[in-house]
């Protein structure tokens, strides 16, 4: 269903709308992790997230009357903002569907871009039939944040770049949100370098598909509390999920404690502002062994608002 | 004595060891500043400036016995940093001479890639003096921060990377504290595309490169007082002065508040940590004209201690 063709199309189709993130390092990261970590940045993609690459790839491979027609996806914010910025790069419109605690500065991103904004309660309203009603009365296409072939392929390649840019990883940790940028990364890495390990990583609260992995079916899990906002699903996506269970080495979860010290090790030594779901991924790398050999670690995202993270920068801890 | 040719074989030399660091460009940013930016993130090279380029490249052309018998340099911070991380890629020793005022994060790396740490009086002693003493009793080759053909061409490479990146620019600013990253970029960009402009950025406390070519001579003014640490200089080094006499086609001058504003800027809606020296060029883009077409800025670097960036970014204005 998603092959290596089909994510190279999606690399030629997304230049040069995207940004070629860099993959950074820092001996004083390395230091800090216990071992040298390459960072592949998304946080400086377009639309802050690396979700703009799939996005914008779906958006590409509509039909022209679709396109025309309108766009609607529900989002956690990232997706929201990298619609809105798709859509009009594109010259089309966008509805987005946001939970009410998303925060500020994810759908102040998407409305800057023109879209729609169309407020959700996460606890309580079923954003999916929410799309799915507006979709119909409108004549909106719905565009997945995870569950299409075409938004994993642009995400994945995210990790076209990372192999494009290094000799050889051994590991490649990757947040797992719904699981498209998760799958995407792990079909290519299976299928460029074998034996490099792709681990997915959740938030300790927040582990459903790890839960799922073990249970070898899709499982559901009530609404997670983590600073981590993008994090917060309940189930992994289809599509994403069947690729996981195919692809993926392992899934390691982290404490909103490890999340908060990543993002504080970025700021320091990459001079990069992520997110709390962009830190996951770094924040995981000191859980696995030197001997594995080589790390790269996605930063997926850096919407995040001061409000957040003024107290997690506000560490006294120096800059050595 | 700084020809395309130069700076094209330092690209080579370069390569991997230097970032290739992002265009960013953002629509929140571009709202703000009244017009489209494209970013140049130096932040993001290693060592946390442009001045990895310069070091680099000039180690790299080193003859090997004078190479292995240790650099020495005088910074006021990120050629320190710079130095130490190419004297540590390249197997050799840095012996760095640094203001007692520099910011610590500075300091720091420097020391923690392996290097000598010597501090001087940035108001009382001569730090040119103390270098050459140093070199004299050590055998140390002095490698200047901005005085050096090699380190300008390194330093260049900036610009013929900002040229591959987009179609077209109009107006290129960059900031100016010795002078080596603007008559490096000055260089490249009258060489390949001669009617786009070329100007400078000074803090307004420090403008001795502006008063330097309005007098036609290098003038020298007292230690300036700016929050822009990494452009606290007296007077133009003399190489730059002579290449900006030719090719710059002005000098604009931010005050501290503007620069405290662009750090929010970059932060808010670049996702990157710039320190108050590396948001110069950005907080000066707000002066020109729109009708002048597109603009490109250098963030030059983004070594700055929390104890500096806190209260900048401590401003409630929300990520819009």
């Amino acid at each position: 269903v998603l092959t290596l063709d089909h994510i190279r199309q999606a690399a030629d189709l997304l230049h040069p709308a995207a940004l070629r993130t860099p993959l950074l390092t820092s001996p004083g990261l390395d230091a800090a992790v216990g071992q040298p970590v390459l960072c592949k940045a998304e946080c400086l993609q377009r639309g802050g997230s690396f979700k703009f690459r799939g996005a914008y790839h779906r958006l590409r491979r509509l039909p022209p009357a679709a396109r025309a027609g309108g766009v609607i996806a529900a989002s956690s914010g990232n997706h929201a903002a990298a619609l809105a910025l798709a859509a009009q790069i594109l010259a089309t419109h966008a509805t987005v569907v946001l939970p009410a605690d998303a925060p500020a500065s994810k759908a102040a991103a998407a409305r800057r871009r023109g879209a729609t904004i169309v407020v959700y309660d996460r606890h309580r309203d079923d954003r999916d039939t929410i799309v799915a009603d507006l979709a119909a009365a409108h004549g909106l296409t719905v565009v997945p944040s995870a569950d299409h072939p075409d938004v994993i392929a642009g995400n994945a390649t995210v990790a076209l770049e990372i192999l494009a840019d290094t000799n050889h990883i051994d590991t490649l940790l990757v947040p797992i949100g719904g699981g498209g940028l998760a799958a995407g990364c792990a079909t290519v890495v299976k299928a460029l370098t074998p034996a490099t390990r792709v681990i997915g990583v959740e938030p300790a609260a927040g582990d459903d598909t790890a839960r799922s992995l073990r249970a070898g079916t899709r499982q559901t899990i009530p609404t997670p509390t983590t600073i981590a906002d993008g994090l917060r699903h309940t189930t992994p996506a289809q599509l994403p999920f069947s690729i996981m269970q195919r692809l993926l080495d392992d899934v390691l979860t982290v404490s909103d404690t490890d999340i908060t010290a990543a993002v504080t090790l970025a700021f320091t030594h990459l001079k990069t502002v992520i997110e709390p779901t962009g830190a996951a991924a770094l924040a995981a790398a000191s859980q696995i062994h030197p001997r594995r050999g080589k790390i790269a670690v996605v930063l997926s995202g850096g919407n995040a608002d001061w409000t957040t993270l003024h107290p997690m920068l506000a560490d006294p801890r120096p800059a050595a």
